[in-house]
């Protein structure tokens, strides 16, 4: 999970909101198929499964087989990799980044104030 | 930025590897539209100002009027927001889970050594 067409495959995955409430339901805890289809009474079982195809492409969900089971994990690295590109080890500098941008436009406003 | 229909917006702009590179760029140190256009002298100025409009409406991108000039600033909150909902305050569920789920294969791997 590494170059842009993988992290597209990531951001289309996600582009969709029965695929987003999948992960909010997988990241609760693993499900089977079956269990996670029943969790989504309104849409049909092929569908489900269609979605989840997408988010195993992306790499975002597992299949684990446990005997004669398929679970369904989530697997949120894809997230956290997004996060540290844009947030992670440069918050710092979004942030004073932030504060510089305040600092000016309170410096416009006073400014301003006095303008008038 | 909070409705399902919002967080579409987001991903649908990241899913892009364009917009993805001028949210790099704007990460680093807000720039003006003219500045943003000479980081990719192999995009015509008319499509990179499309992508912003795309960043924009996604809430991804902040347009700053500083004088004469206008400013794109990155506003990483919408990305943030993401890593809440799916990392931030559930990550110790989540690693407790793998680590169950690395306990049980260990447990397995085990039972089939045993069978040999």
């Amino acid at each position: 999970m590494s170059t842009e067409d993988d992290i597209d495959l990531v951001f289309k995955a996600l582009a969709n909101q029965v695929r987003r409430s999948i992960c909010d339901e997988l990241r609760k805890r693993p499900l089977t198929t079956g269990q996670l289809a029943s969790c989504f009474p309104e849409i049909d079982r092929t569908t489900v499964i269609m979605h989840l195809r997408v988010l195993e492409k992306a790499g975002l969900v597992v299949p684990v087989r446990k005997g004669r089971e398929r679970f369904n994990y989530l697997d949120a690295m894809p997230i956290q990799a997004l996060h540290e590109r844009w947030i992670g080890p440069h918050a710092e500098r979004a942030a004073s980044g932030l504060l510089q941008l305040k600092t000016e436009l309170e410096g416009e406003a006073e400014v301003a104030v006095e303008e008038q």
